[in-house]
């Protein structure tokens, strides 16, 4: 279908079901916290790593409990990981956490769902029984001082059943792909709470399919129908005349209502940047999870 | 010793040997690359992951093989990890790459030394039998097509005994240790060839020590004589009166004169940012490396 | 008073009253929106320049005309300054306009005040014939064509009669200045609509008097009480003990409810800054404006 | 003639003369010092300010008389404007500095010229009697108290001939022009000596023609064979078949070697960025200076 300057194909978003943990990490401002976030957010794609790591926004110094501004971010995994290996690969990533400069982490909501994780238990054996366990602003933390001054560490973060969802986008040149890749994520950034972004701040990356046609024994590989310059080699490439350049722009989220506000923010970024050209989503044969959105449902 | 505006400490810098392996990032565009080379190089340290990521410079259009701006990267691990170790987690941390929209990964340097890894095998296999060898600009590659073009990839890369050096800076506070760190960064990425930072752009960290004193079963702990708010507490504590926040500069490199260089630039840094007071290097008992850099002696 | 970390004066920010005048530049990204509104709000100060240029923060893709992000500017003088020569400098600002890419200029808001200015006259005749008259969402505007497409510019832009408010913050360096001024302008720049900043993102300045003690025919000069390095050399300096530098900062806004609430978030901020240790408001004698507000009443 | 991806006109980039004065503005930190140098360059087109204002690039922390990095900045007019008139527009945009926190500014080159511009008798006056002449580092400087510590003000800058060139990139559409524009500008800030830009970091602008086809009377108007949204109304439209989108590569310098480098390297990047399509130069009839660049010669 016809939707602003662009084609959307009429099928639906396939969402996998996460775990997801959230987090805020502040710092002594909300430039040091973002470098931070990023530096702890970095390598965070299932593909490779045994985490994803999303950033979602910011929580403003009115709504942290030490009054400086931080990120949140979504540590989550596909359910299809067990609950035990999420929080093995939870704790070894944050177990990186007392290296960074004026940091503390919170959990981003005061009130404790009915599921959450412990990962004071790991993170304090840092103090080396200099660590205090105190109540701060209502909160069950850990205070271990660091070089810069204390560190406050929230003993549990909220445990989420959330989602994700993912686009392919089409354009006429790979900047255009970044560009608006960038600029979806700036928006829902700053405009959808529960959502989160990978590989902040573009946002977009280039995506895998799951195992091989030729290398039948790798876990992923490239996701070939969506491969530009494959385009005129194999049969069944995707991508419609005029595109030169694919990105796949792929969000994880607390659940289905605001993954499809970031949907339909991200499609109409994408729909109103110059050179992009039509949006899908991709197929996995709608096997990895229990929700689908139809794309044109999303901008009615 | 009085040095412009700080005090030195009379010691050596101890430098742990390092297996060191070095790649330039390349993108679209400086920014992107930036943001790319971030991304892959974050969560980066050996206490919390299996490989350091540290990022060194920028290389001109002028220099790489495929005339875009790109940054180098120093993948690399005390040479206490086997070479088998560190091979592993290099082609892990590498599985990434092909996710990395417009990205392409190169050797620094044209010549292979005497000693290289071999990437290429493993990144390859992403091309699910798309991929093709070939010599492009001289370089051994694997051309892999991925959403937003090809990616390039030089199948092996230039693999280094290095050594890393750190300082541990003492300030009136926290805001000036980390903005001192960021400069002295910003001056080792502009003007220093061969010497990587970690948690780029920040470059400084909170520190650890090994063991622990009282829980001595962990394998790291606070380095606590460094932190601040211990200084009335334990009889070692380390900081000089007027200090309130510490922050340690660890900087990873190819040779030890490139190594004394950076902390010749980082020295005259923090002597010069207002708020530090004192500079040392913390002391491993001399036994994680074949060299010491007397701190005196880089600023004559 | 005591407030948190810090001290403050109990005196009044004296308020000058200001005339207003306020539009969002949109462009085709938030990135490059923020880089075209500071090209053109550079040089925005009125002792050097004939017009005041402050940013004030963001406009949302739901909240602008054209359904781009955009970025919020108060051009403003004191009211001492006539409406005439008001409108002349803002015109000349503006003739800029044209020459920025991909960007258009629209009122905030889409209700018109009593009060509105005319500037679509002028920057019009840049269309040389070719521009059109149109009604646009609501909004009367012309339709310029430009190099990088159409630029939209808003017939005219709602007139306020403001206010602004400064405070003075000592600190123990200047580091602790600049980080706590850059943190406050964020903060209000996210949190605060209608207040808008000088010198973004920085957001402080070295403050001027006016007149001269022995220059007495300069119209400004420094402000010899603030200014560190001659504390030991003037009998009115007004560094406390512990201080070695200062940073003045100033905000422009509509009314002085949102002056004052920008004013507590901008105190809170430099209360939990390290470094900081004082807050006054510089004096003008009360002469300046019909404003007063209490500085210890903000943080009640 | 096809030169890479693009085409290339055959044809003269037709070089104005300029005066140029050259100034470093060096700050606490690099980061500071872009800030202060941006806010200091903003609206600085001739078409609109009495000045221009171009960024050139940063001087590294041993190349300044202080010691702390800092940003060239290249105070220009046509040379069609009087010294006179140069002189007073560069002495008004040079009164806002003694504002700017940390800030000091010098001449680039210690080496006085045969020509130079005394701006220290007018910034002195800030000081109200409390600046001191002295001899730092070698060079004749105001020491003016400021609220951060002491600003440094250089007497005298070097005062040049040089003069200008720019470029029309036709593109498939804005996206790729800003990209581009900002790729070519961090290249030329980091690899050219002497040269600098306009609106930095975009450095791209929409031009202007002078005067009017139909607005006899204007000083300037739209380029209108240059705009995409005339292409199908006017019969001199410039744009190519594909090109959706043209914007206007302004560079200004010390001498013609340097422009030319800098237009080889912005050449390379247009040629070489995704979107772009076409590259001329405007004409303007060959009036306007004395250096004449014939594309084609560049690449060669």
């Amino acid at each position: 279908m016809k939707y602003k300057e662009i084609e959307i194909e009429e099928v639906n978003c396939e969402c996998t079901d996460l775990r997801i943990c959230r987090g805020v990490l502040t710092a002594v401002t909300e430039g040091i916290a973002l470098h931070e976030a990023k530096y702890l957010s970095g390598f965070g794609l299932i593909t490779a790593a045994p985490i994803q790591t999303c950033i979602e926004g910011i929580l403003s110094e009115s709504e942290t409990p030490d009054g400086r501004r931080g990120v949140i971010i979504q540590f989550n995994v596909p359910s299809a990981v067990s609950y035990e290996k999420f929080h093995e690969a939870l704790l070894k990533r944050l177990f990186l956490i007392p290296h960074l400069p004026t940091c503390s982490l919170f959990d981003v909501s005061s009130k404790k769902e009915d599921s959450f994780i412990d990962i004071g238990e790991s993170i304090r054996k840092w103090g080396d029984g200099f660590e205090v366990s105190e109540n701060y602003k209502g909160r069950d933390i850990y205070r271990i001082p660091i070089m810069t001054g204390d560190m406050l560490v929230e003993k549990t973060l909220n445990f989420y059943q959330g989602l994700d969802g993912a686009l392919e986008i089409f354009a006429q040149n790979a900047v255009s792909c970044v560009v608006a890749a960038q600029e979806a994520t700036c928006r829902i950034f700053n405009e959808v709470s529960g959502v989160a972004n990978f590989n902040y701040p573009v946002g977009g990356v280039s995506g895998a399919k799951v195992g091989g046609i030729n290398y039948t024994k790798e876990r992923v590989t490239i996701n070939d129908p969506f491969c530009p310059t494959l385009k005129n080699t194999i049969k069944n490439s995707k991508l419609p005349v005029g595109a030169n350049a694919v990105i796949e722009y792929p969000i994880v989220g607390l659940d289905e209502n605001s993954i499809k506000k970031a949907l339909k923010i991200a499609i109409d970024t994408f729909a109103t940047t110059p050179g992009i050209i039509k949006i899908t989503s991709p197929s996995f044969g709608g096997q990895w999870g229990t929700h689908k959105i139809y794309l044109p449902k999303i901008i009615q």
